[in-house]
């Protein structure tokens, strides 16, 4: 097989654990990593080149691997690539998934290109969870999730594009009264504002007003408003080493009465990672493979994992996988 | 939406869950339930049919739940079935499933039907975690699977299809040693025989030879050649009442290095069931969703879970899908 040609945008966590996760894939081949930043360099030893000179590559890369923070940078860089390269992002702001998708399958299908998008691990891999356990029983109560205790690199950034925040990382933290409640309890529905707590920490730039941020964050539409937020403010030095340790974790919980009433069914899916970013880059890179398998159909269009069959997920033979997995 | 008429072959306990799963629905229509044995009744005042009569009803019937024990009915009444109706079945001979799925699309193609198979929990659900879990890290060791303590249906039916046997249960039980090794090891892999014990409770007809048929079931291949097995006889009521609980658990468990190397991933998928028929026959209500929707493509063949786009494993709408679970 001729090597997939890939690019990467945005370099922060996400966009270095894609590139590992290319340099280190023997079906890849890493062509540029695109920066708004210049005089960037890397420990593999890749190749940068500035963002605004990224259509000229039209035609050298198969793959734009999109790691621009969600809140802001997807959505103008994603209509924009998928012009000229198939795009693989982890778009991650739910409320807005579905328009961006089905605006992104418009100008997909007239490009002729291929999109997948959202496909972290939430959403991503936790959606593809989410369906299924809800798809075995609709009759019941949807599937609870939990996230945490760990790093959410969506929210951590779009705190970091508030004006007058130099740094900031947010960590969110489980209820446990009610991850247990839906483990014990058959058809249990917590309240969505008592699952979590958000925990921020902030360092502010020099002469920045500390209370109006506070009041900008936990009124954050779509990230934090409605939840249980604290904010703290902290040394940029304490924060630097709060961001060297990347963990995340969460849980997927489904406990339903089954098809026979009296017999409970206990579904559960467990994720924990000492790397947020890096198993993020890995869920995008699994998911470029459907662009592989849908070129081969010409299947154009802007996709998420829910609409993908699982074998399109791997570069491996039907044939194989069936022998292997099923 | 229309009522999907459907029909369901074998009224054991797999049969008595899909019925039950079906009335329950309010989006099926049970016409008829067929069996080789005559005068059967149902507490829910299902209709019944002779199994040699199913052809009368093509037309009157858009899928077929089969549900006789996969060690031998399935490979018969599949192909059989799918020249006529549109199938789903659990068959669960890993070995077989290949060659079965491959022989079962070219006649599907040719009668333009669609069938499902093998999907159940152990293959099915277990097979589309496995295949994830692999294809987000294919360079890592492949994900364990873990079954039991439970019933396993298929195995206890293999042994109850053997000349001299007049009813049994088979106990897979995980070695937790092993369990622990997976979870707690990066990468670990154990011997499949050491994995799983099997305890087989066998009822014997009268004059039936014990060393003889212990014989036959440990040698069983594909079903037990290979495990550690243990057979006891015991008497038919004492395994009357074990056959009231058919319980079963599971999981599979995936504990990787990461792209970033020094950063581990643990993936973990836990089923634990009260009832195993039960769930089995929500599985294949809910794969059986795939077929209401490849028809409206036209898309003919036999599939395994891999195959089908999670989205088609429901019947709502695709936006609102994406609205509620990505």
């Amino acid at each position: 097989m001729a090597k997939i040609k890939v690019g990467i945008v945005g370099y922060g966590n996400l966009g270095r654990g894609v590139e590992r996760a290319i340099v280190a894939s023997e079906n890849h081949e890493l062509v540029r990593i695109f920066s708004k930043r210049p005089g960037l360099s890397s420990p593999l030893n890749s190749k940068f080149e500035l963002t605004e000179n990224l259509e000229k590559y039209a035609g050298k890369i198969d793959i734009l691997f999109l790691c621009g923070g969600s809140y802001s940078d997807i959505e103008v860089i994603g209509p924009r690539a998928i012009k000229l390269f198939n795009t693989v992002d982890s778009f991650d702001t739910h409320a807005k998934l579905d328009k961006y998708i089905t605006d992104l399958d418009k100008l997909a299908k007239q490009s002729e290109k291929i999109a997948v998008s959202a496909c972290g691990w939430d959403p991503g891999l936790f959606s593809l969870m989410r369906l299924v356990f809800n798809a075995v029983s609709p009759a019941n109560s949807p599937a609870n999730t939990f996230w945490g205790k760990g790093v959410s690199q969506g929210h951590s950034d779009a705190i970091r594009r508030i004006e007058g925040v130099k740094n900031a990382i947010q960590y969110t933290v489980p209820n446990e009264k009610e991850v247990k409640n839906c483990t014990t309890k058959v058809n249990y529905v917590p309240e969505n504002s008592n699952k979590h707590f958000r925990e921020c920490y902030v360092v502010l730039e020099e002469g920045a007003d500390a209370n109006k941020i506070k009041e900008e964050i936990v009124n954050m539409p779509n990230y934090f408003k409605g939840y249980k937020t604290s904010v703290k403010f902290v040394s940029e030095e304490k924060l630097k080493k709060m961001q060297e340790k990347m963990y995340h974790r969460g849980e997927i919980i489904k406990h339903y009465p089954s098809a026979l009433s009296e017999n409970n069914s206990r579904l559960k899916f467990t994720l924990d990672l000492d790397s947020n970013p890096s198993f993020t880059a890995e869920m995008m890179v699994c998911c470029s493979n459907a662009i592989v398998n849908f070129k081969k159909e010409k299947k154009y269009g802007a996709y998420s994992i829910f609409d993908i069959p699982p074998i399109a997920l791997s570069l491996e033979n039907r044939n194989e996988l069936i022998k292997k997995y099923l």
